[in-house]
């Protein structure tokens, strides 16, 4: 998984139909050792109503049809949990 | 997913008999805080009409293979959406 | 799979419900030949008991979800095993 | 998919048994863009009977395994298609 | 695939019970153009008793589970090849 941070969001109304009804958010990783964005922005559906701003774990490739929400659909990043807290020694 | 401009198109006629009657796009990936290409074009599968120009979607990985143009395919990405809007924060 | 240093952990508690009872890890891959960091870090989950300041090996994609800890879930890397001894010629 | 050019081969008498048969082709990626190579070489099954020098599809992954010289084979990477036009806009 | 030297081996006593019986190899990426080191050094399971110093093709992904030594293992890369000639033209 990676930290990100959830800068956007993206609308696409012509799309394939199983994928009607997914949240798609656009996220900056993030590098868990300074906090800063670390790569180029991904595009992940949403599983936890994560809102601009806030921090989540994203997961990627086959793991992200891993939830009730995307089964099934082509869908290669998922944002699956909001972080609370980061500890780093 | 990735967001990406069409910037072209692949015509390959000796291939493996399965990918036949699939279109192949030539995505250029575009960072969605730039909205300028951030990354070697890759080539997809087209799932969705797309036309050379237009902003899309597309989905890497076994995920590629979850529309019904690609299932069981050896296709490893597809162009699944048209962005109509990005909204940065 | 690649080694990896754990320098912290991530508390998310508003997350997808399979993902309860799961520990994430911050890990910093690790170059075998120098022994430093050698790329951002990732967080998997912890399937060994590590503690902070071990060297791991963890995989990544769909390998990760190969633990009785991760089978099914969300997940895309995984801490599987603390590495004793490395012998490098 | 990436577009790649055939640039060699690779021989490996001693392999897992479910390898025998296959023909293993390098490839060096190309950026669609200037035609010109764009990563490191990869080394890629041979679906198609490509030879050194021409123009290539090859896919990564589990796609790569969506063939049936490939299936169920530990192959990341075939060569699925030879290419006849790219047209770039 | 990719070409790798085998440069080291790694040993974990703490794991995955699963993980038992495996060997793993600490494989450096080899550049097929120049025949020197392209990218950090990855650890995979050994399908075929290589040894340091050995030439060999690893695979990743899913793909490294198609072994009968990995099947079902959480292992994402697995060297199932060495290579005896490398034809470059």
């Amino acid at each position: 998984m990676q930290m990100a941070k959830v800068i956007g969001t993206v609308v696409a109304s012509r799309k394939e139909e199983i994928l009607e009804g997914l949240r798609f958010l656009i996220l900056e990783p993030v590098d868990a050792n300074t906090m800063k964005g670390c790569a180029a922005p991904v595009v992940a559906a949403d599983a936890v109503g994560a809102g601009v701003g806030e921090l989540v774990l994203f997961c990627s490739g086959s793991a992200a049809r891993q939830t009730t929400l995307t089964k099934d659909r082509p869908v290669d990043a998922v944002c699956m949990a909001i972080v609370d807290q980061v500890h780093i020694d």
